[in-house]
């Protein structure tokens, strides 16, 4: 057992560091104006191309990518890296081409797709030439119980015909998106977890409908293609668009949760680090009652407080990824849960602890804190609420050995 | 002692009970469409002036108003009236002209104004004709410290200039805000408390200029006018528009507080038996794992636990009310500092859980809760941060009797 | 509504103070030499027998019995007289004849007992010649859930034989607990909540036996007599023992809940006013860093955050021993639940507080602290544990209105 | 980066298993009967003597001490052995010669010993003999603030003299303790922290009492020596007696910290591990309302939040203990803080559920739970209260980079 760093991530850290540094912190005021000026535009904005390119240039891009494809990086190497991004988080994974969903949805796509589904699809989002979203959960159902998915998928000749409502489809605002990932159900009767099944379908597909935009507090999350409603209705699309066969919907969706898992949490650690550094130099320039917040009992607590829960939880999750690599998603399964149950629940209390000692500027748009609150607080629910892990872990924990 | 309202109360709970469900509750969809209709529109809506004339000529006007010029309530009187107008935050309680900042600002002008301000702006203010704004926060300086208030009022002949910067000045983006009370320093020398005054300000005088409109996590509050950032440049005012004379200004922000914080804390908990309804009716129609959400061990105890706290958070608060009736607010200064400390934390937690209940929904605009929350959350920091009052009242229980 | 206690009561807490001043604090160090001197005596030590004598010479006696046979006093005005008395939990109720499990005894003999029963054993309680055990938990079954219960009482002719183990039968270690209360099924076969029925077993019947005495947290609650293991072998009573009736005993126990939650929970307020005390004094004197602990940021939070807890709670059980007064039991259910819930587990973080800031002197027998916690955290488990009434109110609230 | 544990490491870890497996367990019992027969004796019970003996023969001996002169192994190595020994915290620590507080005294003597001192005390310790106590705190002041020390050590000729009062000295109320390394000031004028010096006093030295034993809630810890209030009058001890020198006391309290929080910490998990075994054990077999506990939702997330805790603290511990080992103590004070603070405070959370699930039985001297959350919560106060530690960790992240 040891606690550093390998030589290439502590590389890779340097120069992902470099790049914040040098070009994404730069760039966020630039985003925040571009996006007040066309409050209807959902695509990436100019900024975020230029970081694109950049990020290419140097060299980090799609640095998520395990295996074959991508950098050729681990998940534990990757992980500390996802951290940094998470720092400016509607600039740095983006401009990396590691953010959510499309970083899923290239893995999903590169352990199951086809050659010819990998060539369509794959090729291009790995490129950053497009975009894509991943349509699982339902308005009228809770979609944390699979079993309870409406959306059909029936096999018609060689077509597929879907029917259905989506939404919290991210990205899909933006016609950027042009491929969409959908479970639904192809066989209803089927054993609890065979009924599922996974489909690309076209943006531009007829009876393919973005029916509004969710936003989660008051934000719509432009930057990142917000959140969509979507309608199917007889939606067609050949046979061949099926992901690995028919009723392997629900083993993909377990499949593809895992690394997920690891960069949503790690992104929230390095959220949670801006927040300290936000709380820590605003402690230290702010006086009342005679003397700096840095000299109270209590802004000192929250700074112990979060630092101490940063450092235990990073370590989990650098844990759970090293299990990934080392056994595989199945042997990670408790620690997988355990991260997606206890970072986003804890850093919200960072978070808010933020706002409480920043006041109004934590509220407003003038700190990040109150749109990274928003963030963390949905992921609590995103792949499930969770009180549905709590108790598959806990029922895990009780079983006899 | 005894825990029944009195005949009057009851009346008027009945009577804001029937306004709510014939009319205020089926506006607020159209409250929404009239929102979205024109997003730089800060004034009040159409539907909300309907609601204002109907609740006038249904009595229930100005009910907040202790003593002479209202209802004729008292603080134990009003306050169920104001939990109830809670449950619908954007419209109840302007309806009823019982709104922040307009309330406590009459009150203000009512008990320490003069004839001739109560003639020019009370009067239209209880009349609904106009608007006013309080300018008390400042974007520099740790404003929960009186003493750091940078604003300046000086005298000059029979006028007075202001200079300075203001934020969180609610209700101020909306032109029909026509009165600004604004507290500064008269005389930095002076005894700690001693050196600040409010003065009244005409949001037409050359000088006053609205700077920017805030959020709270995303949202703008268009809905009551929102909270702007103005900044004062050599205004000039006629002396009169002192309220009460120099240096009153930190007593009458105390004065203002007692009552202002029994308004916020009863809506807050009316906010938290909306939340309530919204969770037990979710928690019965939908089903998860074969049962619906009302039959799992958790949501229950999310259910009861809310309970609990809104039932123990009431009576603290009613307590309130009655001494400050009773004995008047000095006496009740503890009770005023707990609710003002207790409910929006405790009540946070309750909207929090709605939020996790209701999922995707809970986030959004589908349902009124992300919304709630970012109001609740708000009221942690405006007066002052918790941390600031449970010092205060900390400090003084700890003082040797 | 009003919050001042009636003249009676504000005569007696008066009456109950003085009484505390006078004799009962002064003599708590003796208790401790009289209990330390011979620790295998489980009666009443000689210093509580003269206290209370002087309790009934004072008219303090017996004052928790509403109605009939004691001070007629309501629920409200007793509440806070035991919470007065929970200041000084081993002596003050002992001395007043108001301690449990006595109180709820005689008033389930009162409100369910025979002529004959009352004479032969009311009577004696009442005037605190003898004490009563309360046997209804189990050591092998989950006792929250009365179908579990396992003692058996069966009809033999003109008796009932008794066979079965109970535990937590308070006051049972002193042979003074002359008369034992037990609950056992008559009629495993009939409706849930018909099976059970309550029994009088005198201590001396052949087959009863005291097995051991069980600690909690190493505390043997010596003062009140301890907590029994009870093995019942055969036992065999008159079949007039038999209270109220066959199938009776749910019924009765639910009965007898209502009132003892209120003693119980105002007690324990009284023990939260006893820790403060100590918290604060402790603070003023102490220094630490330069400073009394007074000045502490954290300790002024606790000392507030305390405050809070208390003065919301206690209105909260008073309300609820109104609604008992004036409604009745039943109509109290939900207040009653929500009492016997929160205010141990509140009060428990408050002497959890209490001994951090005490350090070793709370730790250790140098003050009343870790053994007031050990009595609050045991009654989160008493009358069931804090998770089965959650439950059971988070049920109740989730029901169609 | 990885999280195996070396192959010494495993060795270990599956013989001190099978100590535990086939000598320890089996021995509790017999542990309790043995001190049960004779409440006076504060020596080592026999069947430790015996489990010594064992210990030592199967090579588990002196384990914690890294370096030279125990069994080698580095901080991280004797982590997780730590852990295992906490699972029976009364018998396996003391019977592998690794309890506190006599290990953190061997290290002392052994890092700034005299060659004399060593022989004379330490070799007799590291063989079992003997023990030791450590006398640091004092009654009357707030000894989480090393200035506060009052006890004097001055020199007179060739001698010191030592007067003060020290508590919760561990492990002296039991004779077997020979040696007591006091702290106390030789130099109050000196610079903050160079007042203080450690001495060697011999237990039989004229002048020093034992005045009495503390409890811990109503602990009395004889297990392992019990903790002492000790008077020190005009006690003399030859000049030799001095460790490392004249106001080195408050360097080497410092020293002696690091490893000795890692020991605790990690007991203290393994402490968390056996509560988790015994309330899954009893949530398999016990049932209510008509299912087994382990079905109930409040059940499993407790189980699962326990388990996340655990895992996420444990992780700290050892990169704690990993950052000692390879950048010395100093380079891991944050570290060592974080544990300090987090470890008791959580686990004592955990303790608190396995009391709750177990109910009566969790309460009393059935289970080891109560006895649990009493070492527990101590550990919240030993060496410094929470709320020091969090300050200070605090004041170090708010100092500007």
């Amino acid at each position: 057992m040891h606690f550093e760093f390998d030589q290439t991530t502590q590389e890779y850290l340097t120069r992902v560091q470099d790049f914040l540094d040098a070009e994404i912190y730069p760039a966020e005021a630039e985003l925040d104006r571009q996006l007040a000026e066309d409050p209807q535009r959902w695509e990436r904005q100019p900024v975020l191309r230029q970081l694109q390119e950049s990020a290419r240039s140097r060299g980090l891009w799609n640095l998520f990518l395990t295996g074959d494809g991508g950098a050729g990086l681990t998940n534990l190497q990757y992980a500390p890296l996802a951290e940094l991004s998470g720092r400016s988080p509607k600039l740095a994974p983006a401009a990396m081409n590691c953010n959510a969903p499309d970083s899923g949805n290239m893995e999903l796509l590169r352990d199951f797709g086809t050659a010819e589904q990998k060539e369509k699809w794959l090729k291009p989002l790995l490129d950053g030439r497009i975009r894509s979203t991943f349509c699982m959960t339902e308005p009228e159902v809770a979609s944390s119980d699979a079993t309870n998915v409406t959306t059909s998928i029936e096999r018609d000749g060689n077509e597929y015909v879907i029917n259905g409502r989506k939404w919290w489809s991210s990205g899909a605002m933006s016609a950027e998106a042009k491929i969409f990932i959908l479970m639904g159900k192809t066989d209803p009767q089927a054993e609890r977890h065979r009924q599922q099944s996974m489909i690309l379908i076209p943006r531009e597909t007829p009876g393919v409908k973005i029916e509004r935009a969710l936003s989660v507090f008051g934000y719509d999350d432009r930057d990142h293609g917000g959140h969509a409603e979507i309608s199917f209705t007889n939606v067609r699309v050949p046979a061949a668009n099926i992901i690995k066969g028919e009723g392997e919907g629900f083993a993909i969706a377990q499949a593809r949760l895992g690394p997920g898992r690891i960069h949503h949490c790690m992104r929230v650690l390095g959220m949670a680090e801006r927040t300290l550094e936000i709380m820590t130099k605003r402690a230290r320039e702010r006086e009342a009652f005679g003397h700096p917040l840095a000299k109270q009992g209590v802004v000192r607590q929250w700074v112990a407080e979060s630092r101490i829960t940063i450092e235990s939880l990073r370590l989990l999750v650098l844990k759970t990824a090293w299990l990934m690599d080392r056994y595989g998603n199945k042997k990670a399964h408790t620690e997988i849960q355990a991260i997606k149950i206890a970072v986003p629940r804890e850093i919200q209390v960072v978070v808010d602890r933020g706002i409480q000692l920043l006041g109004g500027a934590g509220l407003s748009q003038d700190t990040p804190l109150a749109e990274l609150y928003a963030q963390v607080r949905g992921l609590r629910l995103a792949d499930g609420p969770d009180e549905v892990h709590l108790s598959s872990l806990g029922r895990a924990q009780l079983r006899p050995a």
